[in-house]
């Protein structure tokens, strides 16, 4: 059931319904609308559950070998999931939606919680990883930024900016930490 | 007249009124419908206006003597006008406006041609500059990021940022470049 609303409500979105109510996504989903707001209550944590799935759906977390290696590849994941028709539609609903027991920022926890694995696994490897925070000021910002103001992303930026923060731009010694000792 | 409709616009959009939409927003300015549709069109085309203006307002360019002090003193402006209640309300609506003459990447070109403005001034006085773009996605995105997510910024971050992409991590000498020679 949670997968056909998502989708129904997603659909609607897309299709520039950007009041999707609860009945008309009800209808949409082949549902009860009383089961709808029993799970979500309002129309806007429900976009927002909708948003984070989707948008973590289509960004696995990669396994290369190396820091550098899979935050280069997650963020040409999440580039090209930032490029995506409906996410250019979820994104501005997710930062627009107010929802009672959801804020927008829970969309970016999922994110860091991505990044909090990456370095884990990075830190045992003997590693040393920059703190999370230089991950989401440097590489998710400047696409996140982009995306919610709808200026197109040149493929390969993500990747590029991975790159920078974790090799050309080192984190300072005295604030990176290796992790799992 | 503009100021008394972007007021208008802003108050109700604060309050709460998040499809203001054009009678609404001429009853509460005290002008008539009519002049708005005849300048705007939309009342998502208000809104980027009015969001647009109301932004730039806050954030004066200064000019302290150097760049690093320049876009410190700035990035400081910016971070409080993202803090501003009003602010809170008016960028996330300008994310999901949807104009048809205007986009919200307006709003990021009037924050451009600061930076711009300051770059300007610095390579004028003979110092070597970043490119505008390393700005854009260094400084201004993670505030943006924060504002957008409704994450509060703590004082201090974005002079932190400024300095940290003008000092700690320097443009590539191959992509920097002296402007106005």
């Amino acid at each position: 059931m949670r997968e056909a609303v998502h989708a129904a409500v997603i659909e609607l979105l897309v299709s520039g319904e950007t009041e999707a109510a609860i009945p008309r996504i009800a209808e949409r989903a082949g549902v009860n609308p009383t089961s709808i707001y029993r799970r979500w209550g309002t129309a806007a944590n429900l976009i927002l559950d909708a948003a984070v799935s989707r948008l973590r759906a289509t960004t696995p977390v990669p396994d290369t070998g190396s820091l550098r290696g899979d935050v280069e590849a997650w963020a040409t994941g999440v580039e090209r999931s930032l490029n995506a028709p409906d996410t250019q539609v979820l994104l501005p609903a997710l930062v627009a939606a107010q929802g009672t027991d959801a804020s927008p920022a829970e969309h970016l926890l999922v994110r860091l919680a991505d990044l909090e694995q990456m370095l884990t696994v990075a830190a045992e490897r003997g590693e040393s990883t920059p703190p999370v925070e230089d991950l989401l000021d440097h590489v998710l910002a400047p696409l996140y930024l982009r995306a919610l103001l709808r200026i197109p992303i040149e493929p390969g930026f993500g990747a590029r900016l991975a790159a920078r923060v974790l090799r050309e731009c080192p984190a300072d010694p005295d604030r990176g930490v290796v992790r799992g000792d």
